[in-house]
């Protein structure tokens, strides 16, 4: 079974190891943990060290959670937040690719994303639909652009672009009035396949809406020399987001990769966030975003990704692909620039619920945090070292002799979807697999 | 059902799309193909455009192969060679993670692997058991090291470190005489931790008994500052090999990031082959080695890992970490260094086959050549998006319209040990999963 959406529609208690981000440099692992979740989906206590304490007798000590379900990890994993998200890749127009999409972004952990759609209204309002149904949280764009793109996938102006995306806000209006798991995202493509009417237009309709914005800035130095061509009057590529009402505390920048430092200084006086794509941009040799100096400065950073005729689903590689990224700035500038485990995991989880304006709600385990979380199933290697389904266990061998510290390291560097076993929503299951026993 | 000894035992004739590297630049994907191999597990017959042939057919027309065996594809797959490997991680003693790690590797597709094992006589002689029963090709080494190391593991005195080389040499020639599958390697750890007379005395052993050799080179700069000022006498760490005896055709050197001109034409002069470990090389920011230099010099360069406290056991995520420091690369040195997929499928097939010297029995699909090969599953999305059994379907997604050549990318660029769906050595079956089907 791919997806379940149940509601939370009793109280559960999430037992055994958890861990999550506690700072940007720590991660807290709690080795016997007991989680309580409401019917509303949040956290409703968390409870630590309780190794001795049999589930029973847990449940009689609170409150009106005597009957509660209790949900146990059953191998050496762990309860971890879910990812959050951006995928900066044009969706090509198909239920197919979409249900698969969101299908494979939840195997692999992300309960929170925001996805560039494509032109198309009805497709872009597909996705919402697919998003909502499978009870993913979701940050849907329309994507506007006006020219330097073909015909058959540009809007013809500015005000068709606008009326375009009012129509995909006034859809998840419709089906999601209070956004409980969709958002739409105003979303032009980038600065050279947009018009300055339409850039400005866009900016009035956050300014007038409250919506967040999603674009690329400073992917690769080609860009920028285009940039600064067609927009002769800017006195740079973030200057141009600036200057239409397109950079507030809600706007969200992918790549980010050649930043002057006055640019990182105008974006952080506009609390505006930065996704960093490592993957892509070693792909396309875009260059090396330096994200110990952005996260230095006081810039909020979380994690996306943007595979052209494709799609990465997998945040855990995403931040594997951040560290290794680190290493190769810190080949020039440094050991300082090197990202650490926890680093990159605090990209996936806190940094990414930061850039979507979520901190509060999701990205750890906080009472009062919403249930979005994923059950990590790591497992033992059998006595003789055989592997009988080789390929249902996962990719990670725990011998039963490493500590709990090198057991997250080892799912960080080596695990995939295979150790993904359950994944949750605001309380709800909406993913499981074999390995996941009700 | 993990692993298979039986032997070829019947004539197979493999049916159904097949790719394979025909130069550095070039491979050859065969979209309907069929390859005859023989009961010494050799391919005996290679039909290409086979489309429209029953297979009965086929069969007919090849004298002597009307009873054989048919494997055929069974899903939008091919046939690929087995990956060729070097591994120069110390592995720790013991049974449980030796035959786990065989049985990785062979999961993921590498059916020749060199192997670091351990300084334990005993331990490196377990290693090269289970290598020859689980019917992998494996070059086993016992790691040589009289200095720099804890008390515990490292040698008393260069003497100790030949008799026990000599001792793992004597076990192999006992159990596979003819190194049918497994190869004694000599296996000084690395200059700093072998005193003059040690290597002194395993150049000697080389030279005496003809065997390859393989160490480390070159890895990172304090090393490299290191070995300068162990090793006063010699011009370059390349040197220091070379005096000693170790610098030959049979000599594997794992990373060689930081190589001088003079050294790389050393090793050029001496044909010695060069492992490139791209995600130790990033992971441990030892440096971005420059693999289109060593190329473009003539240079032999195969994949290797060396992860220390674990094992990375895919050459397909090797190749990939091939493509994305090439990338780096060319950041600072220009486009003309970034690698192509077709070149780090080379490097992890024919160029490894090259690194041990074993170019005209594996790594391509030719007439003569053993059977080494792994058949590649690639899984078509459903027609409603939806993924029944995610864990156990595999990473890759093909929707039918891709080309033949943007499927291997896919497989490339996504793919994992789930399609690898099963794997040959000299025409045994040596590791299926549930999607091959006899």
């Amino acid at each position: 079974m791919s997806t379940t959406n149940g509601s939370a529609s009793e109280r559960t208690i999430y037992l055994g190891a958890f861990a999550h981000c506690t700072s940007q440099q720590e991660v807290e692992i709690c080795e016997a943990g007991a989680i309580g979740v409401d019917l509303d989906g949040k956290i409703a206590f968390i409870e630590r060290d309780i190794r001795d304490i049999p589930s029973y007798q847990l449940r009689e000590r609170k409150d009106g959670w005597e009957k509660a379900k209790v949900v146990q990890i059953q191998d050496q994993g762990f309860f971890f937040p879910g990812f959050i998200e951006s995928s900066f890749t044009d969706l090509e127009k198909a239920r197919r690719i979409y249900a698969r999409v969101v299908n494979r972004t939840l195997s692999h952990g992300t309960t929170t994303a925001c996805y560039y759609a494509t032109v198309h209204v009805e497709a872009t309002n597909l996705l919402s639909d697919i998003c909502l149904s499978k009870g993913q949280r979701a940050f849907v764009g329309r994507v506007c652009m006006d020219q330097l793109s073909p015909d058959y996938y540009r809007d013809e102006s500015a005000e068709s672009a606008i009326e375009a995306t009012e129509a995909c806000i006034a859809h998840v209006a419709k089906i999601d009035p209070k956004h409980h798991f969709i958002t739409p995202i105003i979303t032009p493509r980038f600065a050279p396949s947009c018009s300055e009417a339409c850039l400005s237009a866009l900016g009035k309709l956050a300014h007038k809406t409250g919506l967040p914005i999603q674009t690329h800035i400073s992917e690769n130095k080609s860009e920028i020399q285009l940039v600064a061509e067609m927009f002769p009057n800017n006195s740079s590529y973030t200057d141009v987001y600036d200057k239409a009402g397109l950079l507030n505390s809600k706007t969200i920048l992918a790549h980010a990769v050649h930043l002057s430092p006055e640019e990182r200084a105008t974006i952080r006086s506009r609390d505006a966030k930065i996704s960093h794509c490592p993957a892509s941009n070693t792909a396309l040799t875009s260059g090396a975003a330096p994200v110990r100096t952005l996260l230095d400065e006081g810039l909020t950073v979380g994690l996306g990704t943007d595979v052209s005729g494709g799609y990465s689903p997998s945040i855990l590689e995403e931040a594997r692909q951040a560290v290794l990224v680190s290493r190769h700035v810190a080949m020039a500038d440094g050991d300082a620039a090197k990202l650490s485990t926890e680093e990159a995991l605090w990209l996936a989880t806190r940094g990414g619920a930061k850039v979507v304006g979520l901190e509060n709600r999701v990205g750890g385990f906080e009472v009062g945090m919403d249930w979005d979380a994923q059950m990590i199933s790591l497992d033992v290697v059998s006595e003789d070292g055989e592997m009988d389904d080789a390929d249902t266990k996962g990719p990670v061998d725990v011998f039963m002799w490493e500590s709990w510290p090198d057991r997250l390291n080892k799912w960080f560097y080596g695990g995939d979807d295979r150790n993904t076993a359950a994944v949750w929503i605001k309380g709800r299951l909406v993913h499981t697999t074999h390995k996941y026993k009700d």
